[in-house]
C-alpha cells in the first residue's frame, strides 16, 4: 500500500459509499482520523488482524472501482484544466470585484 | 422508467463499467444505439423478456450507484458553475485570441 493520503481520501470520497458500513468505518478511522490498528480494533470489535484485513479488502475494492470507471482520473484532469485556466485569467482579467469573484469561484472548483 | 435519455447516458458513462458485461452491452444497444428489445434479444441470445429484465436490473444498479455516491449530481453542479462563470467571462474578457481560447476551453468542460 504505497498510496498517498490524498489518494486514499479521494478514493473514500468517491467510492466510500459503495463499501460495506464496517469497511467504510475502518477506513475513515485509519485514513482520515489517523487511529492506529489497535485503537480501531478496540473501537469496532475486531482483532488487530481483522482490522488489517478489512483495510486491505476495502482499499482493493476502492481501487477496483477507480480502475473500472476512471472517475477520479477524469475529475483530476478537469480540475487541472480549471487551475490552468484560472492562472491565465488572473493575468488577463481587468481589476475589479467581478474579476476577483470569478477567480474565487474557480478556486472553489479546484 | 421515466428517465430522460441524457440521464441514462450519464449513468452508463459514469457507472457502466461496474455492471456485468452482458448488462452493459444490453444497455448500450438499447439506450445509446436505440435498438429494439427484439433486435437486442436476437443479437445477444436472450429472450425478449430476458432483455427487458436485464435492462431493469441494470438501470436499478446504475441508479443505486448514483444514489449512494452522488457523483453525477456533483459533476452536474460543477458543470453548471463552470457554465455560469463562462457566461460572465464572455462579457468581461477583453477581445482577443487568448480570451477566445479560454472561453473555448471552458466550453469543453461543459
Amino acid at each position: 500500500m504505497d498510496a498517498t493520503p490524498l489518494d486514499r481520501s479521494l478514493l473514500l470520497d468517491f467510492y466510500g459509499e459503495l463499501l460495506t458500513e464496517k469497511q467504510r468505518e475502518v477506513c475513515e478511522l485509519h485514513w482520515n482520523e489517523d487511529l492506529s490498528l489497535a485503537e480501531i480494533a478496540e473501537q469496532v470489535g475486531l482483532s488487530r488482524q481483522g482490522v488489517w484485513d478489512c483495510l486491505r479488502r476495502a482499499e482493493a475494492a476502492l481501487r477496483g472501482f477507480e480502475a473500472k470507471t476512471g472517475l477520479i482520473r477524469r475529475f483530476l484532469e478537469r480540475r487541472a484544466e480549471i487551475a490552468a485556466i484560472r492562472g491565465e485569467l488572473a493575468e488577463l482579467l481587468p481589476e475589479g470585484t467581478q474579476s476577483r469573484d470569478i477567480l474565487a469561484r474557480l478556486e472553489g472548483l479546484m
